[in-house]
């Protein structure tokens, strides 16, 4: 049983537990790996965002996402999210189950179409989610990221029309 | 004769002169057509951008541009440029000239990639131009933007190594 539900201030001590060890590992997000607590907040839970957490039975948060408008004026009409899955809570379908709430707020919402910009191409099960769950590669940015253990690599621009 | 230099604040009116006419247009940008020239401004001259000017003989600005990472992180290595050339000074090379800067500016600041992620594509002579510029079309949005008269049209993502 997942509950997802809009994220709340009391929320911040958890969703930084989510953030942060996957911000460190530096793997998947193009994001500062030294990125502190309240700008890895300000970024995820945003003005501009709407975002969301996916809470189990006893109330723990095992994943959160953000949705926003991918751009502004003529671009507004396509979506962009963001999805992070508690460390302890990977392979249980959270990612799916946060990706499939968030494709029906997108169209709740009137958007037309969701974009992913940056889909670091060495991470295979989340590029494989992501086209199960609907979405097309539509983009390929060559050597667009540094992986630390990797080394240079693909990131992908994934989309779907809603 | 084009002189391409650091912009200053004592050139706010003069790089609002030329971003307002493309806001208000809608055609090219993703922004809103609203954008109040605060906004236009410090979007255009924020605090993660280096902004240039190409300032002609008699010292009128005829474009200008920014210069930024397009991601933090393990996607900091990739650059990502905006530029506007102003209405009365199109078809004068003046973009080409700023995009030649800018990727040597580019280079100097040790970025390896150069990245557009929109580049609206019924604005065929930028599509061209960045063509002839090196750059390589490596994603295409569909249906990413509402051109005002054109109606919905594909966005492209452009790409070239430094």
């Amino acid at each position: 049983m997942l509950r997802i539900r809009r994220a709340h201030p009391e929320d911040s001590a958890a969703i930084w537990s989510i953030l942060e060890p996957v911000i460190r590992a530096g793997e998947t997000y193009a994001l500062d790996r030294a990125m502190p607590r309240t700008a890895a907040l300000a970024y995820w839970v945003g003005g501009d965002k709407e975002t969301f957490v996916a809470e189990g039975e006893d109330g723990a948060l095992l994943g959160t996402y953000y949705l926003r408008a991918n751009q502004s004026g003529g671009g507004s009409h396509v979506a962009n999210c963001g999805y992070m899955t508690a460390s302890t809570a990977t392979g249980r379908g959270i990612a799916r189950a946060m990706c499939n709430h968030s494709l029906d707020r997108a169209r709740q919402r009137g958007f037309r179409a969701m974009q992913f910009n940056f889909v670091v191409s060495s991470n295979t099960r989340a590029v494989a989610l992501w086209q199960s769950c609907g979405f097309a590669i539509v983009g390929r940015l060559p050597l667009a990221f540094a992986h630390p253990t990797l080394g240079m690599g693909d990131a992908l621009v994934m989309h779907q029309a809603l």
